[in-house]
């Protein structure tokens, strides 16, 4: 299978966002770059589970994740009968499907188009490991080359010279805008919030803009209010982890108050991503609630005293209201009538 | 000079805000408490307006910390002629109240009574250390006591077993409005912003409110909205590092968005804190930008690639509009009434 030539910065080389080869996955540890460039290795299906669990990788990285898991899962029942290899990938397809949540019904996609290939794999005497690898990997292209067609669109809502604001790590999208703004002649700024605890903003979005080329500034999560009333915002962005029919989206928690914040000082707030066709309403979402732990911690070190406690909702919910577009391979959509997206053909996404 | 036996929890005592004793003023270091507990000493004044410049100490803890590095000044040019005396406490005064421009003015109010204390003592023979250190005591008491009844005022204002929210470290009134509720036996939890980068809301005021018994709940910054909507915040409050007369205050940097969402979600926002006599409006007010670098990095660690940039407002300013009372010693004041504070007798604060 050809790997498309996106010219992507490290974080998102098809080989650094997970890689099966040899009975091994291979991950970019994000919870340590760019301080430290380190890979989890996982020689069971299992560990990937695990690793997505963990957040070894995060935002679109545990779709590529979950299907080389899958890869993984099939090199490890090898050899076996058709029926018990199919059974125990059946078995693997759950697992890593349900790794997170919040965001278990777009990996179930791909693991069971993984499960497909395998199956027809064996059919016809071919390697099932090959064959999810390559629907991982043709699934991934897929990918990029729809969100290109949403980064167009969104390219076309940045003003020249303006300074777009994100929140967390739109990992699909990163590369796609800025394609399109380079193609075009377009220059833009680019303010990422930290994104505690994890520090996606910090740590992985600027990495990716800087490593572009795109002038790049990090604020602190408390900082977007000044930022917007003295940096000259112009567009907020930000990918979601759930795009609701109702127009509900899910996305890193932060996303609702800063849609407040563009709200209030008329900022246009736009997602960027594909409607889940499976999630009519706000009620199908699901927000994963996180080891508080890391609240009180940064980089291992607790900051606080013992009997101080602390949440960690790992999303948080945008309403229809805050929200000023929903971009999509197929256009731009008012949040309220997302459901039109589906009336026309839709692309094979995942 | 007699010190209030306030109760205090450790990162308020007296001797660990900033001391003064034979020939040194010993700080407790709060960029690593409650990490570690180590203090920083000064041997020369100028090495406090150097701590107060590194945050060394923030919050109140620089009104204490000017007027013991004026003792350590007095300390400095002992057994000299007066005029050389008060000349070098002139120096060291300028210096020590401009360590920070936001709160300049008032870091000025104190140094200068220390210099007045100095003066009165070289006319009656007595030791102007001794006499510094006691008008700095005498101002640290004012302002608990002061701030005891604003701490009253704040705490009628807390529903039974209600939620409050805070931001930074509203160093003068956790004390009191706790030993008020405690007096009245009302029960309360407390939400604290983490209040990246220095992390005051984890590091210092919830070490202080669990010390005090106060079930305690740290949030990172984007998580704010979240808590609003599912944790049942009954009120958010804050201390000002300026309250301008016509209403407008500055705080911590995310003040600001905080009493945006507060407005969103239909909660009350109190300031607490004794309006500055000299800043008329909105225009006298500084803000400080801080080094961007520890926006960029944790606990010494750099998070991101070297190309990204940063900026670091330390404080940001809430208009009246975002305001639901000014809470003082004289009562809780309309933000855009607060001239009428000052046509009545004036406690002296600083």
């Amino acid at each position: 299978m050809e790997r498309m030539d996106y010219d992507m910065p490290f974080l998102l080389k098809y080989e650094n966002v997970a890689w099966y080869d040899n009975g091994k996955v291979r991950i970019l540890d994000r919870r340590i770059y760019p301080t430290e460039v380190r890979f989890v290795e996982c020689t069971d299906y299992k560990e990937v589970v695990q690793a997505i669990a963990d957040m070894v990788t995060q935002s679109a990285g545990p779709y590529t994740a979950v299907g080389m898991g899958m890869a993984l899962a099939a090199w490890q029942v090898r050899g076996k009968g058709s029926s018990e290899q199919l059974s125990f990938l059946k078995q693997a397809s759950f697992e890593l499907s349900h790794a997170r949540p919040t965001t278990a019904n777009r990996y179930g996609k791909i693991t069971e188009n993984c499960y497909h290939a395998a199956e027809k794999a064996l059919e016809t005497g071919a390697n099932p490991v090959e064959a999810i690898r390559d629907a991982t990997i043709d699934s991934l292209n897929r990918r990029y080359s729809t969100m290109q067609l949403a980064g167009d669109q969104l390219e076309k809502l940045i003003p020249e010279g303006g300074t777009i604001l994100t929140q967390c790590f739109a990992e699909t999208v990163l590369g796609t805008v800025t394609r399109a703004a380079k193609k075009n002649g377009k220059s833009f700024r680019v303010f990422c919030a930290e994104t505690r605890p994890y520090l996606q903003g910090a740590r992985l979005t600027s990495s990716c803009f800087a490593g572009m080329g795109i002038d790049t500034t990090v604020v602190t999560d408390n900082m977007i209010a000044y930022s917007m009333q003295h940096e000259g915002i112009d567009l907020y962005t930000s990918a979601a982890d759930t795009i609701a029919r109702d127009g509900h989206i899910a996305n890193k928690v932060g996303s609702f108050q800063i849609a407040i914040l563009a709200k209030y000082f008329g900022i246009p707030y736009f997602v960027t991503g594909v409607p889940d066709s499976d999630k009519m309403s706000v009620d199908d979402i699901v927000i994963e609630m996180r080891d508080p732990s890391q609240v009180l911690s940064f980089q291992g070190v607790r900051t606080t005293l013992p009997e101080v406690k602390a949440i960690y909702p790992a999303f948080d919910i945008v309403p229809p209201h805050l929200i000023s577009g929903v971009v999509t391979d197929k256009g731009v959509y008012v949040p309220y009538l997302l459901n039109s997206y589906f009336d026309n053909e839709v692309r094979m996404f995942y």
